[in-house]
């Protein structure tokens, strides 16, 4: 019989809820060598966080998640909080014996993803960071085709996450606008889910050449009381040069009306190519070289042999942006229950950071920086 | 506080899987003013049915509807079967005081239809037909935007439903292509969708020519005894003309290579068009007459404005096909609370039936025939 | 070294233009059999016709088209008048033993048709019906890939032909909207090019059901003088059965808002499905089953491996409208040259007359009619 | 009466037919102050030349450039040469009185480019630069769009140019992959109409971060002689600062496998965002926020109020690529008519060198240059 985990998950906004909704929803439709159950969620303010706790389906709620990473009914600490409070979670999580799982980006400096990194090595815990867009099928089904070798050596890749959700200078000064709570804007955001997305696909960069920039610097307080300074970067751009002999480029900006999410790459190699756009995420286009009826295929990634798809609907029936999270957990599980850790974790949360470290180096220094 | 009502579900193939997760999901995202509970699963086969219990999270599963619509602890009938049995499952939860949701098409023939109606009508129970397509945002926002009279009259409707699952001749011959079980081929299944949008969006048909055609009339048995023959159409095809003055076509096919699921309409009006694409299933095409600069817009349906989108995640963050069922049971358990039938309802179940009626008499007589 | 041959085009409107463009044109691009000269333009106002001769680049003009026909060094006719005068202009260029190209459709009537076929065969001319769009790269190479066999037989058609070009009940009286000039509305002028495509793709039509409506029954004459009876359909729809067994369906409309010019057909073989939108008239959409990475290609028709397109510029580098037209008289007069009228030719343009035909009676009768 | 001028061609590859055609093309369609006579087409080999005066339609042709563009009897000198002989011929055709059109990049380096704008300036002679996706419907129709002031200031541009002509590392050496003839590779060739675009739609760049890349450092002789050294680059990327505040991008490559001449941009701004793709020429897709439903809308640059269109085809009947030089020689006419230059004149060419120049040195020194 499946035996049952208890995760206790700390933070409930918008990605505590898609968390959630993943925690209750993979053993539905996966075979899971764990069973989750959705024990305990940590948050400060209680009202809110009883009502999130009855909405999202947890057992219990409590207010210091210091006690809770240390009980023992714990199995599996998942973080969902800004990233300001990633370092001091996990690494008493860890510490604790717990499996992690954690949001992007790993932290909020070089250092302290590295400091998380060393506490789950150091406790030999299964760690994962949540760069769910690695699990989408159509992703998923890239790096398959990749893999096999299918496009030869890669030369390009040209990624971009464009956002447009405070166009609007009177938009409120959100926590996601403050560079202590959350390290850097659309850098660390989004530009880390397209920096993931190179590394997983492509390989390791080795140098950056990095443009940062805030177009609005200045913005509402949410609560009212005047404006204050937007210390992050709005838009956020660079070229890159990868170990292999590739070479590619990434942006990433809240600056792009009419782009809602449009998270998108294209990868091209010796004999194809492949592109995808997160606003389509259940397509993939393909280009390989075969003569004269040569074109971009729109593969519809909803057929039971792409990944993940099986345990879903029938072909032509597409999944939604939230289950990504569930494959996510679904990794995490089958991990657990073999004593490895899934990638991307806390190592590759540490490479990422490297990347957001030298991108920030670069746009300061004016030149070219090693990662 | 909430009031908790039970829910006993018929059947447990794809429609159930469908169904299940729409009743464990929507109170998690929605504000309903009933909070359903996966009470009872109902089946024939005792293994399969203890698995699909456990699996889709109904507390109890029973090999006899019969006993447990019967029951005073159900509020709530949910049918998910093959067509010919939905009239005695339907006739037994209304006369047994139950809110009853029906999977299309109502009947395996008009008569049959009629019989439903009559008998929650006599009951006075709330009753629901589920055409999921209706409430994809996209879809209601297309309604939206057509009750505004933004596109004025209209006077064309043109439906297709592709899709291509038995392309190859030696697909087995499943329940869907016997007419004792299904009552007909893509007709019912499939060209009744279109249909129903056609009634939903442009209003209701008054008659219509029709084409079936079956490409490949024999098929091996599931079992491998031998082939039987195919007594359904493969593929369906109607001119339709609408009370309003409007025309239009609908076509449905099993037999599109390439066409996973591609339930498409377009509505051309006197000031501007609307096209959808379940294939692309988070988008709205949009043409209003303005100018120079007038385009099909692209609208991404993913917007708090939109319908039922409040309650998900950020614009651009799209849904999956299943959703369209969470939005369903919602719209259904706010219409138990306040003692109403959604549309569309049995009513429009006779309607759309009279329509696959007229379809399929049309094919015999090889001529326009009334609705 | 190439012979010269002495073009005579009757009419010089949107027609004329194209043609004469084609006329100019195609011996820049093909190594032509023959070399045409732009001899005469005829026409009957005055001031217009020296202006188009002097514009379109004809050496003459003559208001007398019956005189120019006669001429001894007039080789080849072409006809871009509405379909009133089709009939006599192809007679007597026949009787005088040109070679004839007629703009479609072929008459106004099939009677007429017939007239002029019987006149080119009777006569031993060479004759050509100009479909252009049936020499378009893209559609062009589809015809290739069905002849070859990639799709296996061939089981839908699906043509649509949508304008909107009259959406406005203001736009006024024009000949394309008076049954004594054009014929028909959509249905001829539009619907034809649906069903030359439906026979030069899959094969000869047997049967047809069809629906013609006028939705603006009067408006303003041209002249201001009034208003006018629009005595054509402004949309016809008809289903089709074919000879091979496949079914299909065409739909020509004028009151589509947003659709310039939107020639779209689908065909759905045994083995895979080609897409044709004459607004994207430089791509073709191919789809072969052919495993997991299935998906609908987009070809941009502009390969020099692609029909006519080696004469033209580098990969990529898209054409235009005008030059299904240059490649039409490329094909015309390399069939000069051999003797050979090019398909579609005048029995093309009789059997083509006999759809549209079979399509008005049938939106008479309301019931099926044999072709 | 329409004065006539005199034009002569230096060069007859794939510009100089492309060029030729516009020349024929332009007075057929549009009402141009001047007539073009194709008079003179001047090359080196006289076989082939020859056969290209008759083929293109040139009275003459003549193997020294240096006689002709001295004749009295020629107006206008039009240069398609390799980049390498743009220099001379046009500083030789201003010194002799002429017009001046010349291909893109205006030269091999930014002091040849700078000797040639002084020469056009010293004599006082109409000049032009032939960057001509300045000049299809949907790029000029994004130019009105952004000058009307509809976006707002703009934040973004995003410019990538993708083929894949030379993907197969056996594709011989030819002109465009030598630093003596073309002066650069992807830089000058295709590069540098991005960035045309960008000062053209959006201002003057300020300073640049850029990357080059050669992938296949070697390649078959043409002459099959051996292999030979591509001392070009295959690829370039920038990132940009703009004097008005905006930053952007752009990338061209000769190796994105599918992508035969995908020329595309993307510029966002307060208000809204265009996009355009090369390989959908008539399209422009233009995002104004307009509530609950904005989308990007498609528009087809096809209407008679779009920019040239009023000349050509009625809505929906798409231009070819070759009308961006029908569309450029049509407002140098009108230059020459009026005694003023057309942008972009070889004003701009020294700017836009400069940008490559820039380009160059960023990426020897591996930081950001001023411009």
């Amino acid at each position: 019989m499946t035996s049952r985990v208890n995760v206790a998950m700390v933070g409930y906004g918008f990605m505590g809820r898609a968390h959630a909704n993943a925690w209750r929803q993979v053993a539905r439709f996966f075979d899971c060598s764990l069973e989750p159950e959705l024990a305990v969620v940590c948050g400060r303010s209680e009202g809110p966080l009883a009502e999130a706790a009855s909405k999202l389906g947890f057992r219990e709620h409590a207010s210091s998640w210091e006690s809770v990473v240390a009980r023992d009914d714990i199995q599996i600490v998942d973080i969902c909080t800004p990233g300001d409070s990633h370092e001091g979670i996990a690494v008493a999580a860890a510490e604790a014996g717990k499996a992690v799982l954690c949001e992007k980006p790993l932290a909020n400096s070089l250092a302290s993803a590295e400091r998380m990194w060393e506490a789950v090595r150091a406790a030999g815990v299964v760690h994962m960071l949540c760069h769910n867009y690695r699990r989408l099928p159509a992703v998923a089904l890239a790096k398959r085709i990749l893999e096999e070798g299918q496009l030869g050596g890669i030369r390009h890749f040209r990624g971009s996450y464009l956002q447009d959700w405070i166009v609007d200078p009177d938009a409120p000064l959100g926590w996601r606008m403050q560079k202590a709570r959350a390290g850097s804007g659309a850098l660390g955001d989004i530009a880390s889910h397209s920096l993931d997305l190179a590394r997983y696909l492509v390989g390791e960069v080795s140098e950056v050449c990095g443009l940062l920039e805030t177009f609005v610097p200045e913005r509402p307080l949410p609560d009212g009381s005047g404006r204050g300074e937007v210390d992050v970067d709005d838009a956020a751009l660079a070229l890159l040069r990868f170990e292999n002999g590739a070479i590619g480029s990434v942006e990433a900006t809240r600056f792009a009306p009419g782009r809602k999410n449009q998270n998108r790459f294209e990868i091209n190699g010796e004999r194809g190519s492949l592109a995808f756009d997160l606003e389509r995420m259940n397509e993939l286009e393909l280009y390989l070289e075969e003569g004269p009826e040569s074109g971009f295929r729109t593969i519809l990634a909803t057929d039971p042999s792409h990944p993940y798809v099986e345990a879903w609907w029938p072909p032509g029936h597409g999944l939604g942006y939230e289950h990504s999270f569930t494959h996510s957990v679904f990794d995490l599980l089958e991990g657990i229950a073999a004593g490895e850790s899934p990638r991307p974790n806390f190592e590759d949360g540490v490479r990422n950071q490297r990347l957001l470290d030298a991108v920030e180096r670069s746009a300061a220094s004016r030149r070219w920086e090693r990662v």
